[in-house]
This record gives C-alpha cells, sequence and structure tokens, in this order.
C-alpha cells in the first residue's frame, strides 16, 4: 500500500486539502494519505521547503512527498519529481522541493504528461488536477522516469550557510516553531565550548547568557540556548514565546561567542 | 474497505471530531476515515453545504460522506441518507446535504433506526452517538434503503441562480477561500467576450477591471477576475486578501459587464 | 492492523506532528494513525487529559493512545505505558495519563527500554524520539510488561470532586469547548428536581435561569443549563460563545439550586 504525505499552504477552511486527498484516493487506491502540513504561510516557499525537509526523513522508505506551495500556478513554471534512495517527491519547481534535491543521488524530472492531467474548469488549481494525478501515478507503481525528460537545472533555495570563526558561530534564525522557540541553522556539533553568549540580530540587545540541555533546565524567565531536535541550536524562553518577546522574525542574524 | 470523510463544524481544539472517528472506527473495523473540513464556523449550513459539493466530486465512487453541521441537535430534525450513483451521504435534514440532493438520481431517505443509535448521556451530540453508527452501518454493507422510509421534502438551500443578460452577468460571492480569494456563482463558460469590469457590492467602487488565466499573471496590487476552480469566476489580488483589503462578506452581489 | 491515536500540544503549523507519525509509521508498519488532538495549549496538561479521556472511550477495544503533553521533556521525568482492559496508553508521567490510572485494572509501568529510543541530536523531541518508537513497538505488539517494571506511583492530577449537598450542587468548569459552552463536572443524574438557577462564579451575578435538554430548545438570548454529550451539566448561549461573554476561564466554580 503506497504512503503518500501531503504539505501545501492551502490551510484548514477550505477544500482545497480534502480534493487533492480525494483525488489521490480516487487514483490509487488503497493508497493511504498523511498530512505533513497545510499551514505555511500562503506562498511561504522557504517555509515549506524547512518542515519539508524536517519530517520527511521520519517517514518509511518508499514514502510519497507531494508538496503544493505554489503561487505559480498556472505559469509555465515545470512540475518536478524527484527520486531519491529514500523517497519520491513530487511539487513545483520553485525550490520548495530543496531539501530533496540536496540528496547528491537524487534523480530529478520535468514532469511532462498531459495524458495524466485532468480536465480543469480553470488553471488555478493544479494540486487537484496536476501535482495529484501525477503522484497517484507514482503511487500505482509507475516509474519516476516515465514521467519526463531528466532535468539538472531545478530551481534551488539559495541559503547561506552558517559560519564557523573560531570561537564565534554566524548563522540565521531558519524557523519559528509552535512555541515560539527560534530554530537556527548553527550546528550544534560546533558548540565545543562553554557558551559566553548568543546574540539575536544586530545590536538588538536581545542576548542568551544560558545554555542548557533541555527545556526543563532553564531558568524562569531567561532567553537559553538549547540543542535542537534537527541537529541546529535553538533560543528559547520557558514557558513563553521568544519569538513574540523579541519580535523575530525569520532571516534574522544570529551570533554565538564560545568562551 | 470503507472510505468514510468527515466534514463537521466542530473545529479542531476539541474531543469531538475524534469522538466521531473513534466511533466510526470502533462501529466499521477496517474502514478509513478522511477529514473533509472540521473548521465551517459554527452552525453555518450554507459553508458546509459549499465545501461538500466542492470536494466530494473528487472522492472515490462509493465513498460515504459524513456531514454535521448540526444546530438543531436534539430537536426533531430528521437525519437523512441520501444515495446518489457516485456516493453515500449521512447528515441532518437542514440543507446540509444539498449538493447530494440536487442529484436527479438522488434517493432520499429519513433514518429511523433507534437499534442504531448509541446509549446517550444527553441530546447534544448526535455526531458521536447518532450519525456515527449510521454511518457505520452503511460502512459494514447495510442497504440505505433498510435505515428508514424514502421522503421527497428533504430541506434544501435555496440559492438565486445567477442571471446571464446579454453583456451583463450577475451573481454572488458564495465562498471566501483561505488566500481571500472571493469566489462567485458565475459560470466561467458564460464569460465570452473581454471584460469590461466587475463590481462586488452595490455602489461600493470595488471594481476589478482585469481578467487573467491564472494568479501568476496578474499585475501586482490589481484585483483581477480569474476563471476558478469550480467552474465559476473568482476575485483575486496577488499576494493578499481581497476579502480582507474590500471587507467582503458571502452573500455580497457581483455584475460582470463585457464588452 | 495496529490503530495508534495521537494527542499532543504541538500545534499545526510545525514538523513535529508529521515527525511522530513518520516515525510511527516507519517503526510500525501498517498501522493506522488517527489524530486525538494537536491544539492542546502548550504546556496543559489537565486540557489533554479531559480531551483523552473524553475520546479514548469511543476507539476500538486494543487502541493504542499516545499523548505527548510534556513540559518536561529531556528531564528525568518517566515515561509511562498503561495497560487497561480497553486500550494501551504512553505518554509523559506528569498526570497527562490520568483518564487511564483512574481504571481500576490498570497496570502502569514505567519505560526503560533505551535499546529502543532513536538516536536524537538533543533531548527536546522525545516525542519522536522515545515516545513514537517505545508506541510503535507496542504496535508491533510487544507486551507492555516488557518495557519496564511495574510501578506504583504515577502522577496523578488531583481535581477535587463535585459535591452533592441536597438542593445544591457544587463543581467548577472542567472545560470550555469550541462553541464557547461551559463543560462542568456536576453529574446529570445528580439533577434530580427542577433547576432554580445555576450561577457561575463568587458573586458574579452570572446566572441561568432555565435547563433545557438540547440547545435547540434553549430561549434565544437566554443562558442555559443542558445536559451534556459527557454526562455532567453544560452552560450554553444560543449561537453565542457564552465563555466569551462572561469572561470564564476553567476552573470557574459552579453551584447549581435546585427546587
Amino acid at each position: 500500500m503506497a504512503l503518500i504525505t501531503l504539505l501545501t499552504d492551502f490551510g484548514t477552511r477550505d477544500y482545497y486539502v480534502a480534493a487533492v486527498k480525494g483525488t489521490l484516493l480516487r487514483l490509487a487506491p488503497g493508497a493511504m494519505v498523511v498530512d505533513l502540513n497545510h499551514e505555511v504561510p500562503p506562498g511561504a516557499i522557504a517555509t515549506g521547503a524547512f518542515l519539508l525537509g524536517a519530517a520527511a526523513p521520519t517517514f518509511p522508505s518508499g514514502t510519497i512527498h507531494l508538496a503544493v506551495v505554489d503561487p505559480g500556478v498556472g505559469s509555465d513554471r515545470r512540475i518536478l519529481a524527484v527520486a531519491t534512495p529514500a523517497a519520491l517527491f513530487v511539487g513545483p519547481d520553485n525550490g520548495l522541493l530543496t531539501p530533496a534535491l540536496d540528496d547528491p543521488q537524487a534523480r530529478v524530472y520535468g514532469v511532462d504528461r498531459p495524458d495524466l492531467y485532468l480536465p480543469s474548469p480553470g488553471h488555478t488549481f493544479h494540486g487537484r488536477d496536476r501535482f495529484a494525478p501525477v503522484t497517484a501515478a507514482l503511487a500505482r507503481g509507475e516509474d519516476p522516469a516515465a514521467l519526463g525528460a531528466r532535468i539538472d537545472d531545478p530551481v534551488r533555495l539559495a541559503a547561506p550557510p552558517p559560519e564557523r570563526h573560531d570561537r564565534e558561530l554566524r548563522g540565521r534564525v531558519i524557523h519559528i516553531d509552535h512555541y515560539g522557540n527560534l530554530v537556527t541553522d548553527i550546528p550544534s556539533a560546533w558548540v565545543d565550548r562553554p557558551l559566553e553568549r548568543a546574540e539575536v540580530g544586530e545590536g538588538t540587545g536581545q542576548t542568551a547568557l544560558r545554555r542548557a540541555s533541555h527545556y526543563g533546565a532553564m531558568g524562569p524567565g531567561e532567553p537559553t540556548v538549547v540543542p535542537g531536535s534537527l541537529g541546529t541550536e535553538e533560543l528559547s524562553l520557558p514557558g513563553e514565546s521568544l519569538a513574540a518577546k523579541w519580535r523575530i522574525t525569520i532571516g534574522v542574524p544570529v551570533r554565538m561567542h564560545l568562551r
């Protein structure tokens, strides 16, 4: 039985998610569809890519991940199918599939199968009319190589890598989670000395002076650095949203100074 | 394996959705339950009917759709089971099942099977105590005709149909989607000449002067008409919520003037 | 096929729920995972316990309920596995599993199986790295007794029981539902005479003078007592949120005076 995950920016108040699921279940009988996330902010490709990259590796080998954050729907942007040793991915060619493309063994196909697409009243809902039937074809066992020609120029998100300068580690806030924790791109493995301080933003005075192994070990009311669940450093405030308190947005620079 | 969809106004912060699913899975072992939507505004029957009508046709033949937006719970309003050639529907007799009733081949049954209903501590949760066991009976293969007598007077939502007057098309906003797009009931097939202008509301000055084939072809900041995903016209604003900007609510009149 | 439910305070905007589901599906192939709820307010153990207690009994016998509202993640709080005649439960030892522990036949195990835990980059996501693999082991058929030693001192939530004084019934608001109804802990079975009045709060003047069998029988605009869906009394306001109107929070005292 094929396992399909679904990541969109469709929200949960509309018929869009259900229409994609219905189409998948109609065209790939017996498949199981699991929500990855539907609350990506509208058009927020980088957030979608972050969530996909964080969740996809937990799923069983052979899972098919359908991702639709697609502000270019209806334009001539391509549809991609990406095969990695672990999984298959379908989505628009706008950077959303960057976590799959980053796999050195990824094979990337530009989907060109109008025979699969559904007759559509408009050009605003490729999730239902194109992405779902292409994904269902994979779920039925179709070879990704049969979906279109291999391409070598898919769109990737370009993120500046974190930097390691002896006792100063530089990175960015790459995600703000449900609890208001600030997830950074600074690898926890780089933190090989005690923390002196971590600064968030430039000249803001927003500084954490402590590092703890887990949330429960933090002092009350004290912003604290913790090794996060993706192998990078997080900043957190016990029982509160640090993002709300400091008014942090994604992309803000973070500097960790070690002793 | 029976496939059941679930549409409610129960929201996602409560135990109500889980209790209906648990009951379905307990009484129809092996069924698969898929969320259609749970964020219908409380008691908003018309919104529920819209979402049901938009999503149900995408599901496989034989799917059972359970819909519970039921402000009359506990009163003597009837419970309906509706069989169409494509699917089965269960819900309260308050107009919510209008999309199924509109099928000329629909057979409509007034459910009268107290033997199926669960012993209930009160009369406030028929979703769990009556709708779920009736739906589970269908999922186990029971004939809808065995649920009750056929009736010919189910409650239907009465929506004024859109009007076509040569170069003027008149309709209404029937849905506001997650992105703030305004979905109208004006068929895209009626738009057989170039758009002159589309007016939303009466004398509001809220006017779109352009029509585009998809969102990506719109000019920035310019309200635009697009053929939508249900075969009717939509009004949209690139990257913004047009509904919020114009403060539109469902039911507002829309007039499209063609050249 | 094992059925697993999932209750968390992870919210729906993050990758956390998907990562737990992916891990469960990877480690317990063929299991079905059903959402119980993910919008428990962060760290709100009592709300999580309420939702678990209300929904779990509807599920089939043998269902495995995984619950993660775990502000102590990473600390030395224990992980519990609880076996009742009806179901299995996995969660942190912080009171969240009280509804299972309240079963007189419950067997409670302190989980101690580091061999099952996943290698983890940090100590912030035991949902994925510890709870999910332990739950998957149960789904694969492992005996709960093999997870750890029996313990007799699990943490329980201590709620003051409702009181019955002849014609006065005293309790509390234990839940505010999606519609703004106030769910109390006063058993409907205690209401053996007509209602004189129900007071919410101390000296607030917030009083309901009517009791009705269901929402539809209420007078418009009039706060009303109804027998709720869990066997206890609720206070409700037709078509409005009584909780918002009266600014009620969980724990507020309720007194019902009978004639």
